[in-house]
C-alpha cells in the first residue's frame, strides 16, 4: 500500500508554483530532480519551470499514483475530492490548518474524503525516498541515501536534521514527516519499515502519540531497532507541545516505561538521536563488555566515570590477553582495561593493544580514544583499525577528539563504518545504545 | 613572580633536538616561532633548527629567565642544578618519571634543589601564552590569542582542546600543563591568573587536588568564573585516575560540594567544558530570565524541557510586549515564551519578536533558535541580531542548527561575540551557567 506512496510512477503537484523560496516551488524543484513523471496544477500560471500546467488534476490524462496538495486550506478538501476522482493512490497533504490550529472539522472532512486512499499529513513538510529519488517535501536539502529511516512531528527538525547530516557518511533509507497523523499514522509507517529492506534502524522525533495502543500492538513485533526523542516531557515542555503540534504530550513516565517495555531506546537530544543513528545503522549490536585503548591518560579516567555511571562492563584483561601484551608492548605501557598506549604511541602500539583485545572472549566491542600528540600517527592507526575490524568483525566505535587534524583519519574510518564521535561522552552514550538488549 | 614563566626575555631548553617528531624538536620548534632570545642546550648535537647549541646551560653568557628541561628522568635532577647555578628565574619540567611512577624521591630531590626557584612540572607538556607568542610546549598546535586560561593535570586533553578550538573563534590568554605539581600548584596558578588582565574566565581539567587547604583558601576570593571538569568520579574512574597520574581523585560528593560553595562551576564533558568557556568568555553572566525564539515549535518543545529542568526561568510575555507583538506581528505567531515565529519566517519576524522580547525587564537574556527552512534568511537574521545586541546589550546565545547552511551566519554572529552551540540540550547548559551567580 505504502509503497505506491514512496516509489510512485506519477506524482501531481497540486500548488506547484514558479515563485522562488515558496513551499511551491521547493516541492516542484525537489520533485524535477527525480526521473519520474512530475505533473503540475496550477490554475492560474500556464508554465512552471518550463513545464506546462494543468488547471485541474482532472485534466491529466495520465494515472497518478501520487498527489501532493499544497494550496490554502480552505480549498484543500475540494482539491481532495477531485483526486478521488482521478483514483491516485496516495495523497500528501502539505496544507497546514487543520487540527493543529483547533479546526477539527476540517481535517475530519478531510479523513472521510480520502478514507479509501492512504494519507500523508495534513501539515506535512513531505516525505523522502533518496533511493528512489523521490524528493516529495519543500526540505531544502536532499539526504544521502542510506539505511536509517526518520519519522518526525516535526517538519522543521527534518530540515535541521538533513541539514547536520550533509556533514556526516550516514544517510537515509526513508524520511516521512508525520503532519497531525489524519489517515496513516506512526503505527503504519512503523509496520512499512519493518518490512522495508532499506532500512535497518529506524528514528522518531515525537510529542504525542494519537493512537497508543495500535502503536503499542506493532511496536512489540518489530526487530528493527527504533531510537525515539520524545518531547513536551516536563510541565513547560508539554504547554510548549501543546501550541506547537496540538499534542496531548503525556505523562513523561508512563511513556518512558511503555518505550522501555517496548525495547525502544530512548535519547534526550537531536545530537544523541543522530549518534544513536549513526551508530546503528553501521554496527550491530553486542553484549555488555567494553575494551578502551587510549593515548591519553585523562580520557581514559573520563570513560570509565560515564561507563560506570552507563553500568556498561570493562572486562579485567585476562591472563592470555596480558601474556600477550607482555610480549609486544614495552613496559610503560599501562596493561589495563582501560589501556593507556602512553601520548608517544606510534600506530603499531595501538595496534598491538587493540589485537590482543579484540581477541579475548568477554571484550565484545571496542572503544578507541586518541588525541593528536606530538607524535601520534592517526592515518596509520585508523587503516589499522580498519584492517583489525574486517578480521574481528567485533564493533568498533572510536573516539579521534580533534578540529581538522583528524580529518583524513576520521573518513578512513568511516568510510568502513567505524563511527567516530568527537566527544567521549557522547560517544559512550551510543555504546550504552550499541550494548543495549531488547 | 610568574611573570618571568609567561613572559620570559630568554629560554633555555635543555634537551633540544633535531629528530621530527620528538618533545625535544616540538618544543625547539614551537619556541622559534616566538621572538625572544632562544638557546638550545644539547651536549651530542653542534646544531639544532640552524642555531648553535650549548653544551650546559652554564656555558651560556646571557642571563636566562626560564629553563625547560626534555632530558631522560635520571638526569633531571643534575641538569636542575645547574639551572640554579645559572640563577634562572623559572624551570619547567616537562620529563615525565618521577611521582606519577612511584619515583617520589627522585621529585622531593628535585623540589628541595628547586625550593627557591618557581618550578612547573615535572610531567608537563609546558605552558602557552598566546599574546607573548610564547609557546614552551610540545604542543602539536599553537593556539588563538584569546582571554581563556586552561589549567589541565592531562596533557593529551590539552593538546585535544587546542586542536579542537582550532575550528572555533575563542581563544586563550594562557595554557598550563599542571603535570605533577612538584613546585608551583593549582592554588598558585589561580592566584596568578586572578590579577591576569588578559583572563577573564578559567578552565580546569582536575583528577584530584593536591593541596586542598591553599586552593580553598584561593578560590574563595577569586572573582572570575572557574569551570571545572573533575574526572574520577567514580570507582572506575578513580582507580584510572590513580594509574594515570596517580592522583587520589577523593570522594566526589565532598569535591562537589567544596565546588559548590566556593561558586566554581563544574560541567561533565569535555563539551560542556568548552562551551561553557566559550559562552563566558564573550558574555557577561546575568539574572535568571529567559525568552527564547525559534522558527520551529518542536525545538521550542525541546529548549522548553531542558530550561525546565535546570531551573531556567522563562518569564511570561507581559501586557506591554504582547501589545508590541500584536501591532507588528501577524496573528499566527505564537506569541508565548518560547514565541514561534513559524517556519516561513523572515528576518524581519525575527526582528519584531527578539527586540519585544530584549524591551521586557525580567527577560535577561535571549536565546535564538532557528533551522534552516526553504524562506529562513540565515545571515539577514544574524545581522539584525547583532545589531539589537549592540542596542540592548542583554546576553544573547543562539542555536543555528545546521551543517554548512549556517557557516556564513555563525561567523556574523561570533564575530561579534555572540556565541552560537549547534545543540539545544547543550546550548541551555550554557544558560544554565550563564545566569548562574556565586
Amino acid at each position: 500500500m505504502l509503497n505506491n506512496i514512496f516509489n510512485p510512477k506519477s506524482v501531481a503537484l497540486i500548488g506547484a508554483s514558479n515563485k522562488p523560496k515558496t513551499v511551491g516551488s521547493g516541492i516542484a524543484l525537489n520533485l524535477l530532480k527525480g526521473k519520474r513523471e512530475i505533473f503540475f496544477v496550477n490554475p492560474n500560471t500556464p508554465r512552471i519551470f518550463n513545464k506546462k500546467t494543468y488547471k485541474s488534476v482532472l485534466d491529466i490524462k495520465e494515472k497518478i499514483d501520487l498527489a501532493i496538495i499544497a494550496v490554502p486550506a480552505s480549498i484543500v478538501n475540494d482539491i481532495a475530492k477531485e483526486c478521488v476522482q482521478k483514483k491516485v493512490k496516495g495523497v500528501i497533504v502539505i496544507s497546514a490548518g487543520f487540527s493543529e490550529i483547533g479546526n477539527i472539522e476540517r481535517e475530519e472532512k478531510l479523513k472521510e474524503i480520502l478514507k479509501d486512499i492512504p494519507l500523508i499529513g495534513p501539515n506535512s513538510l513531505g516525505i523522502i525516498n533518496p533511493k528512489a529519488k523521490l524528493n516529495a517535501s519543500f526540505a531544502p536539502f536532499a539526504p544521502k541515501k542510506g539505511n536509517i529511516a526518520l519519522l518526525s512531528q516535526s517538519g522543521a527538525l527534518i530540515d535541521a536534521i538533513l541539514d547536520l547530516s550533509l556533514n556526516e557518511n550516514y544517510g537515509f533509507s526513508k524520511i516521512v514527516s508525520l503532519g497531525n497523523e489524519g489517515g496513516l499514522d506512526l503505527g503504519d509507517y512503523l509496520k512499512y519499515l519493518d518490512d522495508n529492506r532499506e532500512t535497518k534502524v529506524i528514528g522518531m522525533y515525537l510529542e504525542g502519540i494519537k493512537n497508543g495502543r495500535k502503536f503499542f500492538e506493532i511496536v512489540k513485533n518489530i526487530k528493527k531497532p527504533i531510537i525515539v526523542l520524545k518531547s513536551g516531557k516536563t510541565d513547560l515542555g508539554k504547554k510548549a507541545a501543546l501550541t506547537h503540534t496540538g499534542s496531548l504530550a503525556g505523562n513523561n513516565r508512563i511513556y518512558s516505561s511503555v518505550f522501555k517495555q517496548l525495547g525502544l531506546i530512548e535519547v534526550d537530544s537531536i545530537e544523541e538521536l543522530l549518534d544513536t543513528l549513526k551508530i546503528l545503522s553501521w554496527l550491530d549490536r553486542c553484549k555488555n563488555g567494553v575494551g578502551i585503548i587510549t593515548n591519553g591518560g585523562g580520557f581514559g579516567v573520563l570513560a570509565s566515570d560515564y561507563l560506570y555511571n552507563e553500568n556498561i562492563k570493562l572486562p579485567k584483561l585476562n591472563r592470555e590477553t596480558l601474556n600477550l601484551l607482555n610480549i609486544s608492548l614495552m613496559e610503560k605501557v599501562n596493561k589495563n582495561n582501560p589501556m593507556d598506549v602512553i601520548g608517544d604511541a606510534l600506530a603499531n602500539r595501538y595496534e598491538k593493544g587493540i589485537e590482543a583485545m579484540l581477541l579475548q572472549k568477554d571484550i565484545h566491542c571496542l572503544y578507541i580514544i586518541q588525541g593528536m600528540q606530538i607524535m601520534t600517527e592517526s592515518e596509520k592507526t585508523a587503516k589499522i583499525i580498519t584492517k583489525l575490524y574486517e578480521k574481528y568483525k567485533k564493533p568498533i566505535i572510536c573516539s579521534f577528539i580533534g578540529g581538522t587534524s583528524f580529518k583524513k583519519a576520521i573518513q578512513i574510518l568511516e568510510k568502513k563504518k567505524i563511527p567516530n564521535i568527537i566527544e567521549i561522552k557522547r560517544a559512550v552514550k551510543t555504546i550504552k545504545n550499541l550494548t543495549y538488549e531488547k
